[in-house]
């Protein structure tokens, strides 16, 4: 990262490709326990949140990644009623999880308390949910979280991380998603950011191989756009305990979803599973 | 854009972001009579072109762009036989369109013969098929080319331009168009490129209502990935000559198709014609 002129810019050393944006201001900065959370105003993005040099997100294009993290995992599940997330301090995830009048008892466990205190006063909106009865805010160890989970007591499992470095790399490798697997019912999923489809195919497969090698049957990723990200394209992949696939998902339901999206539909879902001939031959699908 | 120590960075002043390459050495740079045209080497990305300080494109992404740009609008035409490209100098639209076996006849007018000189040298691959006995490429004025057409005499239109300021500015208006319309036969196809489906939405709105305006009937427009583009997702719109809409194709013949692809599918197709809502509000779909 570094600044010019009136942009924030973050290089992306293993892409070998850049994204930044045009800023109005600083507007805030808190070193944590854990990470250098900061916050910018831009000129075309409403606010900008960067932990340690790496843009976690805009007020503009958020919806696309906090939609396509909840919506296509908890429209496959015939009916999730408990979910987790781990990671996801920015509530994001949590407030589309939310929407889902089936589910009973959503808890978001992040490590950082500072990431959701610079929401509630940055990105507001994204916790407008907070207070629901339902949501359970933690600020705890998310690997630990998962491993004392009681077996088979969640539907869905979220892992809204940061990259597979720093604070986050525990939540990619095989221990994890044991306890991932374990804590899951029967039929229960897993949905975790999976990077660039483009440039970081290598960390997916590696994501994917541990994935199965912890017991996951079915997996499969979906692509959406997500400028703030690395080639602005992303991903997100859906595991299953279990052997059904996710080519199905309740899609009557999606299309009579009782609350409103901006990029979510049952042909978005759809449309996102249509993998592309270069990443399924990639990917070994 | 600006040189930072190995990095190609473009600030779009009208998105409010920026994108960059990591550069291993500039290759080449050519002014012609219209434009600089300039060539890098990149770490990631294979070869990068750059015109007056705009990324056209990388060897490894532009495969998105042109099989969109072409496959969808051919397998919604019945029977393309007759194929007219303005612009597209690189030649990967070209190529990609001479994969219909059905095509019969393919010209190629760009104003600036040295773009596809360049490509000849730095992007072999796209040009492979400038010698088949169906292509003809001529470097002329795109605008005069289509309002000389014969009335009635092309299945499809594809507008593979540099965005509407400099030498392409012409080719998003009305008068444009309407020569367009001429030369189509009923039921013909215009494609165009059409920006982010995210951040240049009034662009695009406009050039559907110039289209509109020259008689075209049914509209469509089709996002998907474009890493090296503002946002890193882009769009085409397609117009007809007609009042027969996008929503059905020949989904047989694209899932049987007798090439390879790397992104396009009958899958992929339909997932690109499922319209986010917040784009179908914006767009008055």
């Amino acid at each position: 990262m570094h600044m010019s002129d009136t942009w924030f810019r973050e290089d992306f050393e293993h892409t070998g490709s850049s994204i930044g944006f045009r800023l109005t201001r600083k507007l805030d900065q808190v070193q944590s326990p854990f990470q250098k959370i900061e916050i910018y105003e831009t000129t075309d993005w409403g606010n900008l949140m960067v932990i340690d040099g790496a843009v976690m997100l805009t007020t503009r294009d958020n919806f696309l990644y906090h939609e396509m993290m909840s919506h296509p995992a908890l429209f496959t599940h015939p009916a999730p009623e408990s979910v987790v997330i781990i990671g996801g301090g920015d509530c994001g995830t949590l407030r589309e999880v939310l929407r889902h009048p089936g589910v009973r008892r959503a808890v978001q466990c992040d490590i950082d308390e500072q990431v959701t205190r610079m929401a509630e006063k940055y990105f507001p909106e994204l916790c407008e949910s907070n207070g629901d009865a339902r949501a359970e805010l933690l600020f705890d160890d998310g690997i630990a979280y998962m491993k004392n989970c009681a077996a088979g007591s969640l539907d869905v499992v979220i892992v809204d991380s940061t990259d597979p470095v720093g604070p986050a790399e525990g939540l990619f490798n095989r221990a994890f998603y044991e306890s991932c697997l374990k804590a899951l019912k029967p039929g229960g999923i897993l949905v975790q950011q999976s990077e660039s489809p483009l440039a970081l195919v290598e960390l997916m497969k590696d994501m994917r191989q541990a994935m199965r090698d912890a017991g996951f049957g079915a997996m499969k990723t979906l692509p959406f756009p997500q400028p703030c990200y690395p080639t602005g394209w992303w991903s997100c992949t859906l595991a299953r305990k279990g052997e059904e696939g996710f080519d199905t998902f309740r899609s009557d339901d999606a299309a009579a979803r009782p609350f409103a999206t901006r990029y979510y539909t049952a042909d978005v879902h759809r449309g996102a599973l249509a993998t592309p001939p270069y990443l399924a031959e990639a990917l070994g699908d």
